[in-house]
């Protein structure tokens, strides 16, 4: 598979965007025209899901509903509007001698996507890989396994007659975990592996892969209310990031208040979240102002909880904020609430996370919400790409340097 | 030391451009006016050099002269007078939401820079890492360790007074293999690897790593002579990408000639390097062409020379010769010499080298030469930084997404 797609990889780097573009638009109407096909599988899957422990709620995440293919052919054309990052020209002058020299975007070759459960993800990934000239190989879940297959088989059907290499897109068929191990050892055919999933699995990728892994292990965000936040803001800003999609990686999974309006914010920020049904863990000075609430472990402060769970702790200024978010942080998404221009810019300076927000939601740190159009996943490693990451977080560049016979002298 | 320098990387990334470029002028200074001490600590180093095996070449690359000590200040000059890429805006645009995103340039943290023999890389790379804003651990070769910490003791001596902290810069003790391997596992402290040296070097440090490496092997560059191009031309390219500095990676070594012009080509270019002391090492056709060229092996085709020896090749057509690189190449630089556009632009499409040259000098591939202003290393990975990397190559980004009270709906 592995060397099929590299094959397909230098074909495709040379494809122009039209020929990509058809096969997103052709992929779309085929998802739509052959739901049958698709709802019949994952029917299969939901059946057999209980046999594999899964509860209501990763359920909910499997299943296909009319509605949600529509959303997937819906991401296809999506994709299709945006802009080709291959050939893209990222900088480029003239030196001083006359040579022309240009930074092209050019795809990274193949693409080894590992996820788990939600199978919208299989026609996003292959899309995003795609139309950045890069071959996919995607392994979904054992628990979707029918599902995979049959969105796979709809949208690679359409790659050879919108003129793409047939193995641009492949599916693992097996859903063994030896053979994530066999492609994890494939550096010299694999350029970059990208999990997507639960912390063990994507340490577990980490661990094995001989190539590049695009990642973030979990997002334990904060969102520290500063001495002179608009407390309104704050509160509508803590229950956003806690309780608009509190199972994503961008929710808000631990509040730090300044000290100084801890006895005003505190009770009413509990009374909202309480409201939404959120569990409060807290420090001391915490449990003091919103009676009821449950004592805070380290634990608590290292968690990502991704449900209706929030710790919570009384900060003495900014630099305890951010020593603690340095402390028990993952580098992820983290957000300052304040009017005062200086503490703002102090926090951003001194807060080393991928995306650091300064009155606004955790929950933005999104690649549609940031403006890239489409996200493949978030990292929070420091090379390469950092955040959210799109189409051209997808490539890489060459230097195309032109002259007419310059030597060194 | 790598605590520390993580100490250090943190203090570092909120310094101002002012207080970095006081270090790297007050070093410079330093460097010149007790020149005496450094001399002395090289002169020990050279009457070492024997017992280590070294040759006359690689004896002058360790030795210092005043004139090179004098270079090694003006390349501290040059670095204070590039532009910091911490802090830059790379991009920015504000969001339908009025959520303004900023992608801001930001250091990577704690840079190990291991490399061999010549010293004036210490006070190079040191400059490089401090302005963009990491603190670096410098790991020189046994060779040069009197000269090294000769040089660091200056350089180092200087950061206090500049208001950088003094752990900013740092230098191995000891010259034992098993520090370089306690290090490589301290990817919870160092961000990046950069080793600088010959090829077993830089593939110990790969498979060692626990952080990522910033590196190439080996530089098998092509220049590939078509069918249109201007032959003059393409003699001067050869010969200067062949001999203008023979020992460096970026220097050719192979030659590959279209059919249809080696008949009048290839005397012409094999008597001109004959004339600089070239051997060639070629296919059947080049012997007809070259008499007493010595048959080229698979292991010459496949070969880093670093020394006056050419591999030549007459290919069919421009294909073969992409199919060549493909095979033998390093993926590092490659050229083409031709008047013919679309074969240009074919080459440049198909060949994956970091840096693909159309009329140009394989020796163009520099950063000096490219206008990054300095360089610490090439790349011929695909992952972060591509080709020669600067000051911008050593930093990340950070998404600064700024509002009045933005939540999600």
């Amino acid at each position: 598979m592995a060397v099929r797609a590299k094959a397909a990889s230098q074909e495709l780097a040379a494809v122009r965007t039209g020929a990509k573009n058809r096969w997103l638009l052709a992929a779309a109407s085929a998802l739509e025209t052959q739901s049958a096909e698709v709802l019949a599988a994952n029917a299969e899957d939901v059946a057999a899901a209980p046999g594999y422990g899964l509860n209501a709620a990763t359920i909910d995440r499997l299943e296909l509903t009319p509605a949600r293919i529509a959303a997937a052919a819906d991401g296809l054309r999506q994709v299709a509007a945006l802009p080709d990052p291959v050939g893209e020209v990222r900088e480029g002058g003239v030196r001083p001698n006359g040579l022309q020299v240009l930074k092209v975007g050019v795809p990274l070759g193949v693409v080894f996507f590992i996820y788990e459960s939600r199978p919208n993800v299989t026609a996003d990934a292959a899309a995003l890989c795609v139309k950045s000239g890069n071959a996919v190989i995607l392994r979904g879940g054992k628990e979707a396994i029918h599902t995979n297959t049959a969105l796979h088989r709809l949208i690679a059907a359409e790659l050879a007659a919108a003129g793409l290499p047939a193995d641009a897109v492949q599916l693992v068929p097996t859903t063994d975990r030896e053979a994530v191990g066999h492609l994890l050892k494939l550096g010299d055919w694999i350029d970059l592996a990208i999990p997507r999933g639960g912390e063990s699995l994507i340490r577990r990728v980490a661990r094995e892969a001989t190539m590049p892994v695009l990642k973030h292990y979990d997002g334990n965000c904060h969102v520290y209310v500063d001495a002179a936040a608009d407390l309104g803001m704050a509160e509508r800003i803590v229950v956003n990031a806690k309780c608009q999609r509190p199972g994503v990686c961008n929710a808000a999974e631990s509040l730090l208040v300044h000290a100084a309006v801890a006895d005003t914010f505190l009770p009413r920020v509990g009374a909202a979240l309480r409201g939404r049904g959120v569990e409060i863990r807290g420090c001391d000075e915490t449990r003091r102002l919103i009676p009821g609430t449950t004592p805070a472990t380290d634990a608590d402060f290292r968690a990502e909880f991704l449900d209706l769970i929030l710790s919570v702790k009384v900060v003495a200024d900014l630099d305890a904020a951010v020593r603690h978010i340095a402390a028990y942080g993952s580098k992820h998404t983290d957000a300052i609430v304040t009017a005062d221009l200086a503490a703002a810019r102090r926090f951003v300076q001194l807060v080393d996370s991928a995306a650091v927000m300064v009155n606004a939601s955790t929950r933005f740190n999104d690649g549609f919400e940031l403006g890239l159009g489409a996200e493949i996943g978030i990292s929070t490693d420091k090379f390469h790409a950092r955040g959210p990451c799109g189409l051209r977080e997808l490539t890489t560049y060459k230097y195309v340097v032109t002259g007419d016979g310059q030597i060194r002298e």
